[in-house]
């Protein structure tokens, strides 16, 4: 039986399938990436690295060292990379470029699907990605992946001053912790968490 | 001219005069403790401090590296001080008791009072408290506060299993890093945050 993740990630590629090409990618060759498209519930808890996908797919912001917004992809296409657009103006970025190392947790909570259970329940997902917090080159293809991706999610960012000089960063993951069920953290490795959508489209092909 | 804040407390003195006393307190002596409720509105951002007290007592979970759920009084009856219901089954309270140091934030992006406003905005308010998480003795008076605080705002607490030995931490704030408008971080001293009930109840007795 297909679960609630395979279904939602063959019923993206049913809609991909009749949509035009974003404008922010349309101006540069089109490499086909693996997607997940997490729009549709939450996966069993039997499903970690599908569970971390969705948290990171679903919610536009989270905690690293302070409250940041972020986007893993444009709405419907997500990468599980967290990318962020950060001030130096702001101590988070400042301590970025002294020591790359941190962490970025993200709740289940406010995105309402925990409904009356308590946001420390182990069934209301929580997830920390840990690793280094990388400056991206502005001239880069994955800089236009990055403001592509936070922009529609932030549509405000495109009008934050330019004499604040935002600049992208992403999260190198290096280590997964989730918790979305009784019995402590699931084991999740990076590769398997980015590498999600990879395993479903093979999967869906096959 | 009352600013929302300072009319937030009056309501509160009205409330509190015509309500009977609480059951988890009435069965020991009741220490007349400076309180702050802030259940009105937002205050002002020419009041740093009052901010900060807002956030802490409205929100009930917050990023402590990883997500928990705290309380800072019962409904009505902020303290400023997180207590959070922990066990050793979680890293973060292992981690605890092996350093104590540790931050603890909160964003005001959840309580949906930022609108439309990017949780990213420096007018959507984040606050982080940093300081020493410690275990408090389960036979103090402080121990039946903080129970108080938790299980009225996490009702599900009082139900959490017995072998899985949660205990009670607070935050001793040693430091506090507001942002609630443009121009950078507020300086807020512990004091000022703590207390700042006290000087809102010397003013109203004014």
């Amino acid at each position: 039986m297909l679960s609630p993740a395979h279904l939602a990630v063959v019923a993206a590629a049913l809609l991909l399938a009749v949509r035009p090409p974003l404008p922010a990618l349309a101006a540069r060759p089109i490499v086909v990436v693996p997607i997940v498209v997490a729009a549709a519930g939450k996966p069993a808890p039997t499903e970690a690295a599908a569970t971390a996908r969705w948290l990171a797919a679903q919610n536009t912001w989270g905690v690293l060292s302070n409250v940041v917004s972020y986007s893993d992809g444009v709405p419907g296409e997500s990468h599980g990379i967290p990318y962020f657009y950060l001030t130096t103006l702001d101590p988070t970025a400042r301590d970025a470029l002294e020591d790359e190392r941190t962490s970025f947790t993200l709740s289940e909570f406010p995105l309402g699907t925990c409904g009356k259970i308590d946001p420390e329940n182990p069934t209301c997902a929580k997830l920390t990605l840990t690793g280094k917090l990388k400056l991206i080159d502005p001239q880069s293809s994955e800089a236009d992946l990055a403001k592509a991706a936070l922009f529609t999610k932030h549509p405000e960012m495109k009008g934050w001053p330019k004499n604040h000089h935002f600049q992208i960063f992403k999260l190198e993951i290096e280590n997964i912790f989730l918790i979305d069920w009784f019995g402590g953290p699931k084991p999740i490795s990076p590769t398997e968490y980015l590498e999600y959508g990879k395993n479903q489209a093979l999967l869906k092909s096959s």
